[in-house]
Parts: C-alpha cells; sequence; structure tokens
C-alpha cells in the first residue's frame, strides 16, 4: 500500500496549476491534505477538488512547514525565491519552470524517457519544458533503436503554454479582428490572432529561450552531448496543444514503417498515420489526452538516415501537469 | 520603348487573378487591351480595372484568338486542358499553376533567382509554387556564396494560398468556434480555426505534394540536384502571407553576420533582425509588401556550417501575382 502525501500547488491559479488539480483527481493520486498557493492578488479566491471547496492561500516561506510534496508552476522567479525553502523543509518538490532544470544535481526527468534520473534527486526534481517533453517521448524509442545523431524540430505552440491569460486575449484579438476593430496588446508582444510569432525572450544569438530549452534539456535527458539540436520555436494561433514538424537523423538505418512499429509499441506514445485517410495527429483532437501523438512519419530522401514526424501533445497534460503528476507516481510507487 | 500587349487572366475572380489585376495596374504593365476569363459559373461577373468595367468571359478554346500574353491561375486541371490551346494560337502564357512546373522544356522561373533561364522558353514559362519562389529569393544569395548542401524546411502557410473562399471559410469557422457552435467544414478537410494541419494531398510516401514540390523545384530552379531538400508543410488559421523556418547547411562556412549583410544587398530581400528589440518579419506586416522578408538569422551549432532563417512574404504577391508579372516585364524589357 503507498502513502498518502500532504501536497501543495505553488500556482494554482494558473493554466498549469487548473490542470494539476484536475489530473490529481482524475488518477486518484493520494492525497491526505491539498494546500492552494498563489500571489497575494489570487489569495481568498476559492477552487474546488473533489468537489470540496479550497480557498487559496498567499505563498510565503511558511507554507511549506506541514507539507510533503510540493508541485510548482508559477514562473521561474517564484520557483527561484520559494523552491529552495520548501526542500530546506524536506518538501519533495517537483518544479515545472526553467529555475532549476540544467542544474547538476537536479534530475530533468520524462518518465518514459529516464526514469532512472529521478533516483538521484535531493530533494527537487524538474519538469523539462512542454516541447521538449512531447519530441522526446517521441525520439526514445528511435534513440534507442538506432541512435541519433541530429534532430531540427520546428514548433506551432499554443497560447496555453503562455498563460491561461493568453488564451483570453487570443480570443479578445481574434473577436476584435473579425470585427476589423484595432487589437490591444497586453501579454503579446506582437498580434497573435490570425498570425505567427516567435513568443519568447530572444538572446544575443538570435536564439530564443525556448529553442535553447530544447537544445539543452534534450542533451541533459538523453544524456549525450554529441546529439545535436537545431530548434525553432514558433507561436501559432492555436489555444491548447503543441504540434512540431521533427526532422532526425538517424545513426542507423531505421525505415519509416520500422520507425512506425517501433513508436506503436512505445509507452505513452500513439500513432495516427494514415496519409491515404489524410489523417494524422491534429492539435484540436489531442486536447485532454494523456499520450503524445505521432504521424506523418516519412522518410526524409535529403540524407542517408534521414526521417520526419509530426509530433502532436496537450502542452498543459503531458506536456507539463501529467508528466510531473507521473514522475510523482514514479516516486510513490518505489516507496511501496 | 516597349510594346502594349493583349492580356489575358485565366482565372481572373480566383484570390491569385484578383492580385494579377491590381497588380498590372500598379506596376503600369503595358496593356492595350485586358480579357478576363473564368468558368461558366462566374462568367457575366464585372471586376473593375483601371476604374474601367470589365465582362468576365467564360474560358473556351477560342478565348486566345486575339491575345498576345496569358495569365493562368485558374488550377492545375484547367492549365492542362486549355493552356496548350494558348501556346499553339502563339500566346505568350506565364502559367502558375502546377501543370508544366517540372515539364524539360518549361522555364520555371523567379526573377532574382534563375532569370536567364526565361529565354529558352516556347511560349510557355511556369511560375514556382509560393512556398518555394519566398524560399528561393531568401536562399539564392547564400547558395551564390557558398553553395549549399541541404535544406530543411517547416512552412507556415496561409489559407489565401488555398482560395478566396479558403479565406472565408476560415473566417466562418472562427465565428463559429468562437461562438462555441459546431463548425461546417466546406474547403477543408479539417478544422483550420485555432489549429494546424497539413493542408494538401497526402502521396503513399508520406509526403505532400507541397512538400514534393518544394524539393523538386528547387532542384530545377537551382538546376542543381545534389541539393538534399526535406519540406514539412503546414496550414496555420493566418489569412495572408507564409512563413518558413529554414534550416540550411552550407557547403562553405557563413556567419549569421555575412549571411545577414549578404542577404541585406540581395534584389528583393528586405532583413528585419533585431532580437534586442524582438523585430524580425510578421506574416501580418508583410501582407501587401512586395519583398521577401527574411529574420532570425542565426548560427545552428548542430553542424559545421549550419544557419536558420526566417522568411516570410505576401503569398499571393511575390508568391503568385508578382512573380508572374516580373517575369513578364523582363521578357518585355528584353524584346526593347
Amino acid at each position: 500500500m503507498s502513502e498518502s502525501y500532504r501536497v501543495a500547488i505553488v500556482g494554482a491559479t494558473g493554466a498549469v496549476g487548473n490542470t494539476l488539480m484536475q489530473i490529481l483527481e482524475e488518477r486518484a493520486f493520494p492525497i491526505s491534505s491539498l494546500k492552494l498557493l498563489a500571489s497575494h492578488r489570487s489569495a481568498g479566491d476559492i477552487l474546488d477538488f473533489k468537489d470540496e471547496p479550497i480557498m487559496v492561500e498567499e505563498l510565503t516561506h511558511d507554507s511549506f512547514d506541514d507539507v510533503d510534496l510540493v508541485f510548482s508552476s508559477a514562473g521561474t522567479a517564484v520557483s527561484r525565491e520559494f523552491i529552495p525553502t520548501a526542500v530546506e523543509k524536506k518538501c519533495l518538490v517537483i518544479d515545472n519552470t526553467n529555475a532549476f532544470r540544467m542544474d547538476a544535481d537536479v534530475p530533468l526527468v520524462i518518465p518514459e524517457v529516464n526514469i532512472h534520473a529521478v533516483l538521484k534527486h535531493n530533494g527537487l526534481i524538474a519538469n523539462p519544458n512542454c516541447s521538449t517533453i512531447q519530441m522526446l517521448v517521441a525520439l526514445k524509442p528511435i534513440y534507442d533503436a538506432v541512435g541519433i545523431k541530429r534532430i531540427v524540430v520546428s514548433t506551432y505552440q499554443s497560447v496555453s503554454g503562455k498563460s491561461g491569460s493568453a488564451v483570453l486575449e487570443l480570443i479578445d484579438q481574434t473577436a476584435s479582428a473579425l470585427q476589423g476593430q484595432p487589437i490591444t496588446l497586453d501579454e503579446f508582444a506582437h498580434q497573435m490572432a490570425f498570425n505567427v510569432t516567435c513568443d519568447w525572450p530572444l538572446l544575443d544569438s538570435g536564439d530564443s529561450e525556448e529553442e535553447m530549452k530544447m537544445v539543452n534539456e534534450t542533451k541533459k535527458i538523453f544524456e549525450d552531448d554529441s546529439i545535436g539540436v537545431s530548434a525553432t520555436t514558433v507561436r501559432v494561433p492555436v489555444f491548447f496543444a503543441h504540434s512540431e514538424a521533427i526532422n532526425v537523423e538517424t545513426k542507423d538505418k531505421l525505415t519509416a514503417d520500422e520507425a512506425r512499429r517501433i513508436l506503436s509499441e512505445a509507452p505513452g506514445v500513439v500513432v495516427i498515420d494514415d496519409p491515404k485517410n489524410w489523417k494524422y495527429p491534429l492539435a484540436v483532437n489531442v486536447v485532454g489526452k494523456d499520450e503524445v501523438y505521432v504521424g506523418r512519419i516519412r522518410k526524409d530522401r535529403s540524407i542517408e538516415n534521414g526521417l520526419n514526424l509530426w509530433v502532436v501533445a496537450d502542452n498543459l497534460r503531458k506536456g507539463a501537469a501529467l508528466n510531473a503528476i507521473q514522475i510523482a507516481e514514479h516516486l510513490n510507487q518505489s516507496r511501496v
């Protein structure tokens, strides 16, 4: 029998916080108490968990006194400030922000890919970036079968990956655009309705922060610095689910048919690949789904060992909340 | 002094036909008469050219008797049926469809890239596919400077590249989605509002027809079968202008700074590349523009000679109508 945990969610009122609560309930994660933490602004809000109202509390350094397990997704700055306190107070923290992902002593874990890494934690485990998670769940079976030399990925990321209020802003912008009214920008730096943008801070190199996450996290999770990764991250006017066009150069040959077979048997992957009937994964169809959907598996004839894949997943579930909860479930089961 | 031409537009009532009329007027192309041709369904419609009404006529095999120059953009099947007649009747035809692009005796021309090819025509010149045109205008200066070994491109293509009615359908779908109403599909096989799709026929290989156009047309236009091209073509809920994430492996080294300088001086190219101020080309900003916009020029560290580019252009103008008219202008000037 497994234990029950005193759980806290940092950033409970955000899009990922909301999805965390949903999935904890769906999967009947063993919870003895649930503390919902957020900024001063949201303190006092009431959220329902298992049909019971819970009042949101303001996050402080004292929030973790009676907590075993913390899911943190209130942004990198909040995690940097408060998570060290939670770890000091002997909580196990699964952090969904960029704050500690590349720290050498912090495991960066996708259960289907590198669950072994979780054992080395010192109280803190990082959840990878949403766009990295779905890419690596799809690439891991290929990596194991034939090795991977290089990945060139272009993303089609939904606005819910930015925030819940970005979803509302896309609705507002779209309504304004359809009515020929001027568009008001709040969260977005550029028009998002009927447009595509690179919606992340750009570094001096010209790369976006999101692109460098995909590059660096891939190497860390595969424990393989030899993998070349080139990423172009793009925000599209889609509410939920990220899509990715992934070009992969494998070390040894793998045909499209073999890749399709391997992926069909892989954990956490669903293959939808039927060109004759124009079937492949679509963002609007994977919303609310737990798996990573892969299709358009085809040979890239421009190199000897090239493959193209189209990979779609719900960024709030597998890309964030679900992956974090799966990590907690693994730790819980390994304690049994 | 240049001549004046008796011009016919096949597919005058379509999105590209409309843009052809606009640009012929804007650029004061020397026209002595303009015949607007379309299907039986549109015959009798009245369109304005230079403030004069012109009645659309039904396209027949007799339509070309008193015509010197034909712009054809009514679809591949229509071109296959009627263009041979126009050529027989000694018209010069610039065809914007896929009907003859890969025919060995038909030049496939982008004026900034391979205008020399135009001279070998036998009455018929093909306009390349929209996604190919903007990619090669951006890559030609790099190809000339250091050679290109391989291209991996992912597209973000607007719905106007499908048809004028696809634009209206995206508006309808979007309004339905915002109101929580069911979405009706007409031109689109899959929901287009708030979704991304591969909106072209898929071949048995799994490649889309659009992807194979980019592969094959690139080799023909560069007259270089050694170039590797891997394309993933994606339709996004954007009305006008295509965006492309292009990864290029050059033969010799070219730094991002050198690429930026070469591209800044290239014909038909405008560079917008200022990561510090979050500036790069955006689809909504290039609508109605003639040039191909390039930004996010950055080193790809996953290979020795790698570069990434973000390339955006108005698919109805440079991607179709403008390119065709530029070809006609070159032929007109070379006759002077």
